[in-house]
């Protein structure tokens, strides 16, 4: 798989300067690439007990991530999944390390254990105070005396960084540290496995099957097991830490290996919290991506045994951000939905011209149906004019429940009604189109500037503006002519729908997809709708004058 | 492919869970499920402009995520990749708004528009003063009117809520939130598709391209462009966005789309720097997953120009983690490396009897190399003896330089010669030998203590114990022998190798990789080597006795 990487040598120290630059002056490095690659914190006096921890790259935000006020001093980098050198190691201790001391925190592979190891060593030649403490949290395989260290190292330092903030002895951290790592249980569990720049993929995962008990280099797991779904993982991923919980509250830290989306790792947050040990669990730290392993579409969770010394540590303030922080873990909060989603069915009223003229406006629409649909074969899915005249029939059939005799309330029961009965977008824009209109008319507009308002709203919800070739070609010049009479609305939106006719591109809804040859000289739907209505009611009102 | 959830329909409910668990009770949902998937603030008393945002799920952390005091007030989830319903936008509006009024920071897809749209209607019906920016930053499709929101969209969030926190008015706050939106500039590239739960990935993209001007819903992107590596990935869309650029700083967010690895996207970061508009670059946010599309391997870049109003804003704090904050832009910090990596060469000095003992055991190692060799074939990868035999012949060469009248130094000097000549494992663990015993000797221990307490530290280190088939087999009891006399240390030493031959599993070491069968009656070549040294070294001297 291709990556936005340079070059697999370039890698780490490419992406080690680009953390430096976004670390605000934060972090530096030192000057020893491409062997040595440290980072450490600039605001560092040496004066308190220096927390150094790494090994090799590929578990970002791990280690560098860390670096900072309250967590590590320094983090020294190797290569990808690969150990750091001894040089790199000594120097990142000679570099932080006063009279306070240094206590290194390594986890359980033989390449950091020897590395760090025969640093340390050199570094106390220096006369320097190092102790180092060896983190082996994984549970994955039992029968191994050197368990492997994997995200529950994040507690060591996180509780080593609080105590050495605070100023505690490098005794006092170190026997803090040792705690940690005597409590900590970590298991991981993954559904692919992870891409290595520079080297093909191992497929070594089945179909259906998961692997449990992976480190964090790629290793194959301790096993595969048949996967179902989240609720299955996490109870199997449980299974094997729950005999290994001590009694009494813990905390959790739900590690995203790299790959998992963020909905999946809620999701298994959520399955914790329906888990038989989630009653054991007072706080959680994320789920987040803390120790990944590249773009592995797995995770871990590793569970301390709370004493009072971890929780005031771990609450203690940080400044990396790659720590998400600790959030007491529990119930969902659940607020009632608020009054006003059934909207208040209006009081009825009635108005004999107002009941003619909106039976006149369906009949017309509904008598459309067929030519409105037959236009929008061409522009877009052909329902324009069943999706119209559906509405006009519901309206209709609403006749005797609307309040005709008050306009503002009417606007809005017909907004109502059309968002209720008529479906896809043209129906929401109608009900915005009257629902404004209603409040325009709550405001003291009259009549057609409340129509006014109406079409201004649905052109800023629906951003067509005229010459976009939709229904707001042949209802904006309508309702401009309005006031001078019936007539001439009618002859205004026939003179806008056609011109949709011959307009090269739509450029809002549906149709903006369509290409111009489909769509020369055809009348888009909603403005030819909106024509036909002025036009045939125009006509009628003449009818029926010229009969009386 | 295989996800951690348990259905497509209890996707987005579930994550929503998750994320209210480990919210520390800072976030509620409104209870409305499956149709109304709201998440609002616990805190909130209505006093200030709320800012509601949300869209289709499959962008987290957006937008839940950002829901907390100083950015979202409520979040309206939709299902992956779908629009939330008028009702669930509404649920929202009235769950939140009072006096102050409320904006809605909307993406510009038709569905957000149109449901935020009635939505925000209604509420005007009730008398609630709500307003509704729509977010376009999308430079990928210069063509088309509307382009689309992206993850720009955060800028407007982290502004508006600023403003609103600073209980600036709903006029104040909508205008300040447009001015974003007329600066922010966005464009996303992508190596892969993502994985939409339950439907078959789209493998669209053809290998040696990347897709350029993607949206955050799976849509193919505007074009497919050749890619070459990370530089040539940033310069191509920093092609497209600097064209659109106002002159002046700017603030830079650089998203991961989801399944980018960090190593990935801190190249990037550094490539940004490399850039031809780094030098307009002042501040930037990420890089972070911020807004997603689901497991997408790819980013977006989104540049905002800096009024005062808007850096006030942003560097405004807040409560939701998953806004990684603003950093300063720029030079990567390098400190010099520290003295001490280049030992001192100690000063050679004479002494016949420990020149000669050192020699002694050279030689003697020199002679087992074949032997040594042939044992580790069948034990590991058949280079024990010629790893020693390499090292015994660098020591023999630097035996003028090595100061022989003072054991602390000579003990350290011997580990440091190791260090540099011996490779693997077993260079490093006898350096830490003869190190930690030349410190234990300036501590004022005798020469056997010393080793002894060199002994102790390879044991820490290296994590073998008695037993584990490692040369501490050997050793160890040589070493407790060793005051009784060399030929008591000779006897214990082979008594110790030759019971490794017979111990079932190798806990250490590359030996422990290596199945029972083929180890039965091999003894470990190291723990040989050890009383080879001692039986040789006895043998010499009762031949030299014998001929004085």
């Amino acid at each position: 798989m291709t990556q936005f990487i340079n070059s697999k040598e370039a890698l780490v120290v490419e992406a080690i300067d680009g953390l430096l630059r976004g670390s605000g002056g934060r972090l530096a490095r030192l000057d020893g690439y491409p062997h040595i690659k440290v980072v450490l914190r600039t605001d560092w006096d040496r004066s308190k007990v220096a927390i150094v921890s790494g090994g090799g790259s590929g578990h970002e935000p791990a280690h560098a991530g860390f670096v900072g006020q309250g967590m590590l001093t320094a983090a020294v980098c190797g290569d990808v999944f690969a150990s750091p050198s001894v040089d790199a190691v000594l120097a990142a201790i000679l570099s932080v390390t006063g009279k306070a001391g240094c206590l290194l925190i390594v986890k359980n592979y033989t390449g950091d254990r020897l590395n760090f190891g025969l640093a340390a060593e050199r570094a106390r030649a220096f006369g320097l105070a190092v102790n180092m403490v060896i983190v082996d949290d994984d549970v994955a395989l039992p029968d191994l005396p050197q368990a492997r260290g994997v995200a529950g190292t994040l507690f060591v330092h996180k509780v080593a960084g609080a105590l050495a903030e605070a100023g505690e002895s490098l005794e006092a951290v170190t026997a803090a540290a040792k705690r940690v790592i005597d409590g900590v249980v970590s298991i991981g569990m993954s559904l692919d496995t992870c891409t290595i720049p520079g080297s093909p993929k191992d497929e070594r995962i089945r179909s259906g099957f998961a692997e449990l008990g992976l480190g964090i280099h790629g290793e194959a797991g301790a096993e595969q097991v048949s996967f179902e779904d989240a609720r299955q993982a996490m109870e199997t991923v449980i299974g094997r830490l729950a005999p290994r919980m001590k009694p009494g509250p813990h905390v959790a830290l739900l590690n995203n290996l790299g790959g998992a989306t963020h909905l999946e790792m809620s999701v298994l947050a959520e399955e914790l919290a329906r888990s038989t040990i989630a009653g054991q669990i007072r706080w959680i730290v994320g789920p987040a991506a803390m120790m990944t392993s590249l773009d592995m579409q797995g995770f871990s969770l590793s569970l301390l045994p709370l004493s009072k010394e971890a929780e005031t540590a771990l609450l203690a303030p940080v400044v990396p951000w790659a720590w998400p922080g600790l959030a007491s873990f529990g119930r969902v909060e659940i607020l009632p939905l608020p009054d006003g989603l059934t909207p208040i069915q209006p009081m009825p009223s009635a108005n004999a011209a107002k009941r003619e003229l909106i039976k006149a406006c369906c009949d017309i629409l509904i008598a459309a149906e067929a030519d409105l649909n037959a236009l929008d074969v061409r522009a877009g899915d052909g329902d324009t004019g069943s999706t119209l005249a559906t509405a006009a029939r519901a309206l209709v059939a609403a006749l005797d429940r609307l309040p005709l005799a008050d306009l503002t309330q009417l606007y809005r029961a017909v907004g109502m009604e059309l968002s209720q009965t008529m479906g896809g977008s043209s129906g929401v824009l109608l009900a915005i189109f009257f629902t404004a209109a209603g409040d325009a008319s709550a405001g003291g507009k009259d009549w057609i500037s409340a129509l006014g308002a109406g079409l201004d709203r649905i052109r800023q919800v629906g951003g067509a503006g005229p010459g976009d070739r939709t229904m707001v070609d042949a209802l904006m010049p309508a309702l401009a002519a309005l006031p001078e009479g019936l007539g001439a609305a009618a002859v205004a939106a026939r003179q806008g729908a056609d011109a949709t006719g011959s307009m090269k591109k739509a450029k809002a809804g549906r149709a903006s997809y369509i290409s111009q040859d489909r769509l020369a000289g055809v009348n888009d739907p909603g403005a030819e709708a909106v024509a036909r209505l002025f036009e045939r009611l125009h006509k009628a009102r003449q009818v029926g004058e010229a009969a009386e």
